[in-house]
């Protein structure tokens, strides 16, 4: 494969800041030990960059991230990527809209996940942020592109960034890799206070219109650069 | 509108100590990524100072925290205000004492929100801080001036400084913003509490004669300074 | 009071002993805003060192502890001590062998106190430490001996350094300040593991023999300096 | 004992490690206080590095560590060993493959123990580093070889590298002290997110067909070097 310089300078640029994302992997209390990642595509290239296989977080440079093509195949770099770089990998390819992928194991995400249960959307800021539930997506082994797969078919049907493999964990795209560790801590947050909030009883539930006016004006109206960051799916 | 030579140094006090505060969100585990802000009052102008929307805890500096009239009109920043603005604006302009609005979605304050169910007092401290239940609020919808209207009648008639807005979070409010923040710290610790409290069984409850007799004592005696941080309301 | 050389000297070594457990206090997660204190015995003379009331963790210093007589009274120190000083001063005058006295609020200790329910000794390491279970204290208002008396007239019937006031929280004792900081931090962690295991079933209950060969085992060669650790009470 | 050139230059890199080790067990919240430790064999002696008992985590150096045989009698160092070290140095005697030992008593692991009861595997990150269930050993006293014998003889049926030891909190083993003390995170990481799980209703099973595909690709394609990584037990 032919590198343009262009592509050259996305790539510099994206060790850095996968690199350094994983940090709020740590500071949000998302991973423990090396169970979670981050990746990014390459803009204009079948590419991607990610962490490398279980590497400690605080080992991590914009060095040893590793960039491959979409079928998991080392371009740059001496180590093994992430294990789950084929599911991400099939992720950008079949999303173009999507920038960003992680996976981990957060607790309570995970927790659903276990039940293959979705989190409801009792929260407004469940609303604000995933447009409704976070749903459950297929059982699926790791090594081939049943998970991409699995990731893909789930969130085609679901305004949710955020899916909940099956006994696995919650899988998050974003229009950037920054969105998508967002959208992770979005993710198990609302996990952590929905079953905090059962464990007293049953939630209050929103209904579809309210969800609706919440989604539409957080997507619309919230923060510095709404049009950047505005609607991130088609 | 006109800024006074007195106003402008206390902007320029309050940007620095609102800026600070919301370290204290961090420290307290009471945000996650950018999930909730700290207002302040500037004293004798209809003006406040308040966080800008979207932006991460760790980029906030007194430069970029942003000034508005009570409508949410910004009258000095670059960046746009907390979304919570318009909110916390109400609030200054009809509860004349108040300093300082705090805004979080704390987990367990916010999973008591979530059943619309109040925070009943069976803590010694709850009664020193609260003086009763921490009391629930309207549902309400971010935008207009229902949420403002719904702190503002739900405290009217309650000695607590938190209300748990439905399926929202808590709001708080105090003399300063650094006491509205210590509010918001103080629901969510006894949220929590309570909250594991009962997870094993039934608490036992104060009685009113107990709950009265704690809350005299600790807003006329606690602390250094009684007479400037005791009893803050009317 | 005439303060001799030689108490003047344990009183500038408590200052900076007294002032830096605080930091433990944070390390462990005993304590919300300023809702806990550590207070030690100046020995040879009625009089201890204290935590100011109110002020931040962060802004303890070695020259704004408080030195106060067993009544509260101040000696040294421009600060109103902790409002816990008098039941502290209680215990002083009372358990000759006590060196250092802990208060908090830590969430799983006081979500058994809110509950008036002992913690049940079904775990090695609270044999190890407490000897049994940690016993409930009476109800009682902050401001007179109430609190004092109730944690004397508890723990001196029990092996355990640690009483849970009813709906207040827990009191620890120890030879020294930093031995009752251990107990309050071995409080909090047997609370919590003990409500986490009901919370799936029933632990398995020790019985008293077992109980009684950790408890001596560990009371008397556990550490580097059994002789000066060892047997803390009469 | 004479000790050779080589095993001198073994124990003075194993100093170092297990005592930066430490580090980790606080990094990831598995202890409070001084409740856990690391060992480690020296390679070609029966010899041992481990914490000594009741020392800060944050006083430990490489110089403070102490070196004893497999009956934790002291070859080096002025410390008395970890309370553990017999127990360490039975597992040391009995498993050639075992090249370090961890013990804490993280929560919600010890929950477990303290109901006697194994955590089940249903979780794929449960099922890649624990190939099943984490299963229940006896309830021994320390002091003689019981604890040192409920591992082995518990974990020789198991591929499991982490047991619950009864009342009492894990204890785990791995080919080097840093994947010991990798398997003590992933056991509290696991036995949380299932207990966490179970508070909302049942966990989906794995079948054992699912499990050991996961188990074997993890133990052979996960990380960097999986020569050295892989299969640790016989």
């Amino acid at each position: 494969m032919k590198i343009t310089q262009e592509t050259r300078a996305h790539i510099q640029r994206l060790r850095t800041e996968v690199s350094a994302l994983h940090a709020e992997l740590i500071r949000w209390n998302l991973v423990v030990w090396t169970a979670g990642n981050v990746s990014a595509r390459v803009p204009g290239a079948d590419l991607l960059v990610v962490k490398p296989s279980g590497v400690d977080y605080h080992d991590l440079t914009p060095q040893n991230m590793v960039v491959t093509d979409f079928d998991g195949v080392v371009v740059e770099g001496d180590a093994a990527p992430s294990s789950d770089t084929f599911a991400a990998g099939y992720v950008y390819s079949q999303l173009e809209w999507v920038g960003g992928v992680v996976h981990t194991h957060s607790t309570y995400a995970t927790a659903f996940a276990a039940r293959r249960e979705p989190i409801p959307c009792v929260l407004t800021m469940m609303a604000d942020e995933f447009g409704g539930e976070i749903p459950v997506g297929p059982f699926a082994v790791i090594g081939d592109d049943s998970i991409g797969r699995g990731i893909v078919d789930t969130l085609r049907h679901h305004r949710s960034k955020a899916v909940l493999m099956a006994n696995h964990g919650p899988f998050t795209i974003g229009r950037t890799a920054r969105a998508a560790v967002k959208a992770a801590a979005m993710c198990e947050e609302v996990a952590r206070t929905v079953a905090i909030a059962r464990q007293g009883g049953t939630p209050h539930e929103l209904d579809q219109v309210q969800i609706d006016a919440l989604y539409h004006r957080y997507q619309n109206a919230y923060g510095q650069n709404t049009l950047a960051k505005g609607r991130s799916a088609p």
